[in-house]
């Protein structure tokens, strides 16, 4: 399993719709839904959050196990951290990080000012980041990165999706998928 | 509990100082002290580094233990890492950070030329870091709420305490206690 | 036990040969080639990482015993990270963490710019990261520091081996093996 992460902005989606491969990518957070609706009834993502955290730990439990019967090479898509208001939540805390069987993360990021930009032209978002706190965000992704790396011992990437050339990007992203 | 931290300078204390909640803050090193005091008798807190690992641990699952008995919200006051001869040591360490349930981690700090500034007008402080090594200490603390964060699942904030506005500070971290 | 880390053209070499301190220096690559070749018969340090998972980790495990096995003060040689078409993988995960005893961790950098001219020099290494490539790698090593330290709950150093003081950086790491 590849796991690959982006800020919004950054590109992640164009990134892996330019995959050549014909490989399986899943979205964890619709993942998490789909479990969580059919567990516990939830009709909405907000509401995963108000579970118990038994329950959390019971659905991120069977999205571990699911992903564990994959088979074939399989890119997980997520997040590295999401901003909430009480700070930045990181996507792969230890103990899900534990239950996967990861052979290389990758993040997808861009120069803060091109994120910003392409954020500034998407008139569907509606919380903004300043570009200072956008840096900010993207640093601590690249920290998380490293942290993720360590626990699982394997290699993090950091792919470049500059302006313009995001095939570039998902040959980068190609390779590691085929090696 | 919320664990704040920060370097001396940032000015963890006045934005603590500056709550209008009424929260129980709790200074992790004094309340080691208070525990290494009674049961091994050190007379000062450089003595709890010279106990053995053994009595180490002891104190510090002590000090998790009378932690998780506290009723309420709890305001951990504490040290992102400190600064040694032999390098910064993590103020929470995988061993201790296992122990604490934790709902969100605050990192309070300044710009560097501010928290610099603040230092020389500072006549009681004895070891001045220069702007250089305190742009580095500052990054390192970065990189290990990143990390403290990963580890137990829960958000990361940097609240940036500006000069001449620890009351936005303080504000700011109400909102993460009181949510 | 003291890990000395350190991206090649940092000149973490020149500064373990300036040690005045007569101190055993074992390479981790070294040591892990050695007990593989004697164990599965490899020969050469790239098939170390063709075994199957579980015989990489009885080889890790027979490298943390030797260690251990260890008297006096030991400086283990290794790096922080290693650049593969991958990524960046860690030096030191978790697994291999949790066996070694460590009193401090120390990455041996120097300015992005003196490392990029050091390399340019260098007749015999192929690969060259770029200026901008290795100050991501250098940024990467910072946090990988923060993650070791924080799991082992261990002191970690950064010493800048600057342009023709490769003395004053072998006198900083002797002071912390001397303490």
């Amino acid at each position: 399993m590849i796991i690959v992460m982006g800020v919004p902005g950054a590109g992640k989606t164009t990134v892996l719709q330019g995959l050549k491969e014909n490989v399986r990518v899943i979205n964890y957070g619709t993942l998490m839904f789909d479990i969580a609706k059919e567990r516990y009834g939830v009709s909405n993502r907000d509401e995963i959050r108000k579970l118990s955290v038994e329950k959390q730990r019971t659905v991120q439990k069977e999205v571990a196990e699911t992903l564990s019967h994959e088979k074939g090479m399989v890119v997980l898509d997520t997040h590295c951290s999401v901003k909430t208001p009480k700070g930045y939540l990181p996507g792969l805390p230890f103990d899900l990080l534990a239950k996967l069987d990861v052979d290389a993360l990758v993040l997808v990021t861009a120069k803060p000012e091109d994120i910003f930009r392409r954020r500034e032209n998407d008139p569907t978002r509606i919380r903004k980041e300043t570009l200072e706190e956008l840096k900010e965000h993207d640093a601590i992704n690249k920290a998380l990165l490293a942290v993720y790396a360590a626990h699982r011992g394997c290699p993090a990437k950091i792919i470049y999706n500059m302006e313009g050339e995001s095939e570039k990007a998902s040959a980068e992203l190609q390779k590691i998928i085929r090696d």
